[in-house]
């Protein structure tokens, strides 16, 4: 039977033959999700243009028979990197393929040198990567389960927010309700954050109390099937001051531009700017202090980036978040986002979740 | 004021003038936490024998200087490698010690090249981590009590063993509990696994509901202010098979005799041998598939390893796990695990769960 993992390894074997490799060395966990189906949390895959192997230690060995059609499972003996380059050695791999990003200097070192000198290493980054970029209609289906699911739970959220509640109350809360409802856990660590608390754009849920008037920034994804979404929003629990309104809607706007920019086509860069431009027109562009969003699927952060100067180019299938903000210490911080696919001839927004100023 | 920060900055900076280093470069999140209380998702702590400087983005600039005392806190432009790179340059340190281990092949490279030529850089692994195995007081009261709430959780997860609960059900109620105990989350995804998936050593929790007589494997541990926690009981809702009952003992004996040998002295290697015996006497060490134990402290696996030959010896403040266990394809698991930390004298349990098999 075709599983979209082997049409996944067949796609990859064609670009090892055309890169002249015999095989590529995969260690990033949903790399190896995405070509075999494995979830073990350790062990490393080695992809050849005829076959896979699944090196793992004793404890994910059952798992990866169970897991995976169509590639073989070895247990390894020493440690994984060891094991590997015996492997690589045993299978006389002359050309062997390796991303450097997800290596360690120690991992190379190790896997090199039990692999021997008959190997010769190449940087092969981001392969699997590139291939994870383009959703197709299956991935697209769940990414967008995961997206509602999000929102669903943005909305349960805005149910709790009284005056009173401790911010990792309602942490505990939408993490709990995520499971209740299939997903597999948090994408993130959840992000609950009141009042001044709300200036920190990752801050971590404290036991500090909601008061009145207060701005409520909730980031929260979920893992649905193994595919993440990523969504914020900022409400005001009683009335805004005339200040965070004014900031309020020229993120809003920053986000509106952004996400009408994220055009098959256009490049990451391009959006980035969208977003920036307008905060600039409201002077606000120097709070908005991190990059407009990044690319979203079995990882919560992956290609491609959606910042400053990015020149890769959206095309169908690619999911990316939307996220500017503006962030002040002492007052507080406001973010919009969503998550979009990019198609041929649209741009469709996956997350659900009103984007108006809440006043609740 | 004297934090712990300080105390630990200190003893890291004394180690760095005997080897003759200028710097140290330190990326992995839990070291810089333990040097600076620094909790940003992402940065790098340059630190030298006066003094500590972080680098990290616009998102958790702020909260760097609100969490750190005495740390110098740089906003990056750019990559952090680059930033990072840069300030080493500018700082015109000679001498860099970084860990091979904690940095990717492609952050080393571009930290090297933009730190320029002058800077020699030297292996320089495990400083910190060696000063992490060793606990203080406070560090070891607060395990004691992640180690607790562990063991409360356990006992409520007892209660909800009926037959017809999903696995996903009772790990999102464990979960749920944690984070409404105080806990900030989970220390690794909460396992819960029935009757033959126990025989996965890191099952993920599915919706696989619970039958009469079958085993069910709890392994779980929470962070709380910081600090690691990991537990694992079987139990089984009904009656135990022959065959399971003598499994149990055999590695309930197994596990009390490793515990007797984690003394102030011994190798880490005589520790798993002393369970591995155990098992060995009943034909069944060839079940038990993985080592048995590790450090826990800020982060859930970290040194030292207690596996087969580690020649490490226990000292008084470290905090290890010991957990044995047995695992049959078509038949199930059984492991038994707490945390024991090594005094000069005894070594204390610090899980308080009941060890016995619990026939539910």
């Amino acid at each position: 039977m075709q599983t979209p993992f082997h049409r996944r390894r067949r796609a990859l074997a064609s670009k090892l033959s055309g890169a002249h490799l015999d095989c590529l060395l995969i260690t990033c966990p949903s790399n190896c999700y995405y070509l075999t189906g494995f979830t073990g949390e350790a062990g490393a895959v080695v992809i050849t243009p005829k076959g896979a192997t699944i090196i793992t230690d004793g404890r994910f060995t059952v798992q990866g028979r169970e897991e995976t059609s169509g590639v073989r499972i070895l247990q390894q003996e020493g440690s994984l990197c060891e094991s590997v380059g015996r492997f690589l050695k045993v299978s006389q791999f002359r050309r062997v393929g390796f991303d450097p990003s997800r290596l360690t200097v120690v991992q190379l070192q190790s896997v090199r040198k039990a692999a021997g000198s008959r190997a010769h290493w190449f940087v092969a980054g981001g392969m699997t990567e590139h291939l994870r970029m383009h959703k197709d209609a299956a991935e697209l289906a769940q990414m967008r389960r995961a997206a509602l699911l999000a929102s669903d739970l943005v909305q349960h959220a805005m149910g709790l927010l009284k005056p009173g509640i401790k911010e990792f109350e309602v942490a505990a809360e939408i993490e709990y309700q995520m499971r209740k409802r299939g997903a597999s856990g948090p994408a993130f660590e959840t992000i609950v954050a009141f009042g001044e608390r709300s200036a920190l754009p990752h801050a971590r849920p404290t036991a500090k109390r909601l008061r009145k008037n207060e701005l409520v920034l909730l980031d929260l994804g979920v893992i649905l099937a193994h595919y993440c979404s990523d969504l914020t929003r900022t409400v005001v629990v009683g009335r805004a001051s005339r200040r965070i309104r004014t900031w309020y809607n020229a993120v809003l706007e920053a986000q509106t531009a952004a996400i009408a920019a994220a055009k098959n086509g256009a490049t990451c860069g391009d959006v980035d700017a969208a977003a920036r431009r307008v905060l600039s027109g409201y002077h606000l562009d120097h709070l908005f202090v991190h990059s407009t969003g990044h690319g979203l699927g079995l990882e919560v952060h992956e290609a491609p980036k959606v910042a400053r100067g990015q020149k890769a180019r959206l095309q169908p299938g690619n999911v990316i978040t939307i996220e500017p903000g503006v962030y002040a210490e002492g007052t507080g911080g406001i973010r919009i986002e969503d998550d979009v696919a990019v198609h041929s001839d649209r741009t469709e927004i996956l997350t659900r979740a009103p984007r108006d100023l809440n006043e609740i």
